[in-house]
């Protein structure tokens, strides 16, 4: 059965993750997370013009080195499946059309990666694809210039304000099939480039699964501050999170970590309150992405990292590491998004918001 | 096998399209395919204080009147998967919010409707949903604000320019299992309000399935003028239509009608010629949304209608008619959408754009 409750899906034959890539900033390789990351780049610009083709070119290298890390005789996935903050998505269409790969566009701001995962798990559970990559990105400065102001306005930022991460996530989803026909190509071949310890069907004994998950509901508790965004999505984070556990039929302990996107101190704060009220005591379990990523005290991030690409280059990079070490064996992972735009900001409207909840287990 | 050739998946279950429903301005009601319609609202703000609302009403307005056919005591789809034209999908987040069900955003542009039916159709034929929704919505004003000039400047058009239509469409997509089931608790109770003749599962005996479905690559032919879309977004159809026929080992002829998305008058007989250069002769079979929905030489639309309303309201209401009586036995439906955004418009960008083929069958 693959329906379960009211609003879950479980995954019969668990696709895997076998490969993650995260590119970042100079400021996300300062901060704690930094080791974690594939490739930092010191040029904000990423060599290009103007902040929006610099996502593109953010994502374009986050996608090169899952590749490489994947390359099996240049077979490349079945389908892209990404999205981003900008308006109509055009850091990823620029971003990756020269791949010719097919796309499958997916938005739920900051929680795209967590609908991309869900996405990219249901193409390769149901046997649409042998094997796919979730993609998603976000730059610092195209997201202030698309949701707030310019940055040479150097405007002041409240505390309850988010830090929009440079960063680019992109995760390889392949069914059980495609990884033993790849491990046993490998060594009929005697193996091919791809030497990296962290490749998985080559040293790797433990295998990174998506085992179920719960497509989020809009929220909009009326909240009009696009500078407290952790106050808008803490809601939706929280009845998604009460109703997988509910669903699923599982205490918070099940999990060795409940991990959210961006809700930063603030909104992380409410969250644990949200849910007590609802019966699901969630403290221990607790992390969230825009949290663990910058060093509060001494970025000057206030309440934390955002954007999409926050919780997809922590998942790549951080979460992944624990995951294929079997430290954490089964985490949910919960981006969560907040749905305004600057139209909807300027004229007034509250801001909705949305997360998706998808189970992660490190299975040997 | 559900992988079929290099790009394309096969439905082995056959999802079913139930009910669709279609919302449209005084324009669109007064164009050749007015009749088709749902409802035709003569307020073009619908009742709200901005165009954006207004798009939102529209959309909520489409998700009303197709809850309205489907009703089966209050029951709900598990997933709404949908998407718009505005910046970072307000219309569609705005628009479902007070439905309570679970949101998949997506996007695509003009070809939104194509993704939203090809995801639906995943959820279904897999198992993981009885029931989906699929939505999309234009809107005239809030499209020429977004992406040309407010209307208050009247700018003129030049001839290959499109008209974006006012206009939602939705498609509720249940599995074999879920209309049998309603089909069998309307027998017990007697039937329920729906009288409607174009009902599935009372009156009608014809089923109208999804079959196969081909995900579209991102083109990039380095036209730039969003002025002229059908250039920018026929060499995307053409790929799409042609990768379908090639990896579903059809002729052209299998299908009664191809119909494209927006190319519009000049696009579409670039779609031609390139099919052409590529062995395919689907001239007696192509047919065009945007070139359908209005009257060019009455209505001053130019090329014609675009927009993910477009092809949207097209296939809920002209095209699902002539598939429930069935005179189009099987359809190859091709949603265009061309990626631009307003700041890679301003940025002198390219166009990249894209097309997703979803095949559809009449079957007694």
């Amino acid at each position: 059965m693959r329906i379960k409750g009211k609003q879950s899906i479980v995954f019969a034959n668990a696709p895997i993750i076998t490969e993650t890539s995260s590119v970042v900033g100079e400021k996300e390789g300062n901060g704690p997370l930094g080791e974690y990351f594939d490739l930092i780049e010191m040029d904000s610009m990423f060599g290009e013009k103007c902040w929006e083709a610099a996502e593109s070119k953010l994502q374009q290298l986050a996608v090169e080195v899952a590749l490489k890390k994947y390359n099996h005789n240049d077979r490349l996935p079945r389908y892209f499946i990404g999205g981003d903050l900008l308006g109509q998505l055009i850091a990823t269409s620029y971003g990756i059309e020269d791949f010719s790969v097919p796309v499958i566009g997916v938005y739920g701001a900051c929680s795209t990666i967590g609908e991309a995962l869900l996405i990219g798990a249901l193409f390769v559970d149901g046997g649409y694809a042998d094997c796919v990559m979730a993609i998603t990105s976000s730059h610092f400065a195209s997201a202030e210039k698309e949701f707030r102001f310019p940055l040479g306005y150097g405007s002041q930022r409240p505390p309850a304000a988010a830090w929009t991460v440079t960063g680019s996530g992109t995760m390889i989803i392949c069914s059980e099939g495609k990884v033993s026909k790849d491990a046993e190509a490998e060594t009929v071949t005697g193996g091919d480039d791809c030497t990296d310890e962290g490749s998985i069907g080559s040293t790797d004994r433990r295998k990174i699964r998506i085992t179920s998950a719960t497509p989020g509901k809009i929220l909009d508790y009326g909240v009009k501050d696009s500078l407290n965004m952790g106050a808008c999505m803490a809601p939706a984070a929280a009845d998604t999170i009460a109703v997988h556990l509910q669903d699923m039929e599982r205490e918070a302990g099940y999990y060795d970590k409940i991990i959210t996107g961006d809700l930063g101190i603030y909104g992380s704060d409410m969250l644990i309150e949200l849910l007590k009220e609802r019966g699901y005591d969630i403290s221990k379990q607790h992390i969230d992405c825009g949290v663990l990523i910058y060093d509060a005290d001494t970025q000057d991030t206030h309440a934390g990292g955002s954007g999409c690409g926050c919780s997809a280059v922590t998942f790549a990079g951080y979460i992944m590491s624990k995951l294929k070490t079997g430290e954490w064996k089964r985490i949910l992972f919960v981006p969560t998004g907040a749905l305004l735009s600057t139209i909807s900001f300027n004229e007034g409207n509250t801001i909705p918001s949305i997360a998706h909840a998808v189970a992660i287990e490190s299975i040997e």
